[in-house]
């Protein structure tokens, strides 16, 4: 029995030379070589999910890395807003061909298909399910060293799919210090943790804010604990960000490449040691 | 034809002397009588939904209203922990029995049907959809002149089983300063408009914070944009609110029933203004 074989579910009764089990490729996902899948999840929505989605896709993107965002926020799409994606997907006979943001990032959403960015979307579950599995599946995301998937909040239809049909590297939390937070991040763990998944840290945002005037540090909701948070949890603790208004209106022009922090290169620094020690090495398809 | 018949689905094929078209309502529902439903909603999470829905309580509470609240938010419930609620629901013969805060708010949220606050519940929208309707259905509201409901983020399940299946009188949205909230909450007042809902109006949250020390007035989000806002959606404007680090704390203490605040009277008697405009003046069962 081959390598192959013998981590094959039908290892032991399978009669066959040639092997059957093996996933039927998209055309799409024959063109594509994806190195990790990072979800980004917090459980409870407006942590700032999507903005640290972002920023890591920014600083990756500046570290020379090939980076691609699939928006799983089917009914609360922030994503292309906050690059500044105008530009509508096309699709061509291999697939879907995902726009690009100013430094080639490549962004998946489904604000990129609606004709009016602030059109709703009405669906049940079943069909958000679907198009979840058509973004993985039909899009051509081409050669990719990271993609990563901004979760909606909870852990209902999305992060289940995400979870039992892509192949996920390792997760990122993100909380906030309101215990509030705390308590559903702790839900979206467990949830994860379910899945057998890999915990690449915690990152604890809106930890504080500075008065422009004083500079006072306002801890403005409430004392921050996303260290603790993360010890209790048993994942590594990835460190904590601020409440940046600029961050908020460079998000708003959809300019957030242009943006700079100190404050989250450690963190990515701190992700990709995590991502380094992660033993499943695998290159995804 | 009486004016009973005029209005049903049936009229001018209906042969029947009694009508058969009567909703069976449940032993619960002939056991309650509710008088208006606000749905809380904001298509963003995080802009403090949990946070407008309890304080309305509160507020309505000490006005002497009779009020509940159904904690629609399945996957990522607050409700329970803002009140400091942790006894769990009961059924008896009629229903189930929704416990009570201690100022006598009854709350349903699945939460207080959970072993551990923080388990998560990994369920499909399909399962969701049918726990909405049982809150709606199964739960001994009792009389209430206030049933509010707090919506989860988003335009997916819980939304359209709510306004498919609930005889919402009307919405009140929340939203925050971001260009971002407002483009997810334009969607949200999109979806509810498709369901010709009344709006009771917006309010704009987490407009802007204070410093602790020189008082200065920071604007955390970006500019406040919510009336204006509200005048692009044709639905009236309710004021607006600071994020204040008082409102976490009481929050995260279960304590919101102790929360004051002068900024939320005046956006509540708007709210109680638009109601009495509202010409469905029917109790609702």
């Amino acid at each position: 029995m081959s390598d192959v074989c013998s981590s094959c579910s039908a290892a032991g009764s399978c009669t066959s030379g040639s092997c059957s089990n093996e996933p039927q490729l998209s055309e799409a996902q024959k063109a594509s070589k994806i190195g990790k899948i990072i979800a980004v999840m917090s459980g409870k929505g407006g942590v700032g999910k999507s903005s640290v989605t972002s920023m890591l896709a920014v600083s990756l993107n500046r570290q020379g890395y090939k980076v691609g965002i699939l928006d799983a926020d089917i009914t609360g799409p922030s994503i292309p807003k906050i690059f500044g994606i105008t530009e509508k997907a096309n699709v061509n006979k291999i697939g879907v061909i995902a726009p690009q943001s100013r430094n080639g990032i490549k962004v998946m959403s489904l604000n990129l298909m609606l004709e009016n960015e602030d059109d709703p979307v009405i669906w049940r579950g079943a069909i958000i399910t679907q198009l979840i599995q058509q973004f993985w599946s039909d899009v051509v995301w081409g050669e990719l060293d990271y993609l990563l998937i901004d979760m909606p909040p909870g852990t209902g239809d999305v992060p289940i799919t995400v979870f039992q049909s892509l192949p996920v590297s390792g997760v990122v939390m993100v909380t906030s210090p309101q215990q509030l937070a705390g308590m559903i991040v702790r839900k979206a763990i467990k949830m994860a943790k379910k899945y057998d998944t890999t915990f690449y840290g915690l990152i604890e945002n809106m930890a504080y804010a500075s008065c422009p005037d004083c500079h006072k540090r306002i801890e403005i909701f409430g004392t921050p604990k996303g260290a603790e948070e993360a010890k209790k949890n048993e994942i590594p603790y990835l460190g904590q960000l601020p409440i940046d208004p600029v961050l908020s209106s460079m998000s708003d022009l959809g300019k957030i490449e242009d943006y700079q922090t100190e404050n989250f290169d450690n963190i990515v620094q701190r992700i990709l040691e995590e991502v380094a020690k992660d033993s499943k090495e695998k290159v995804i398809n």
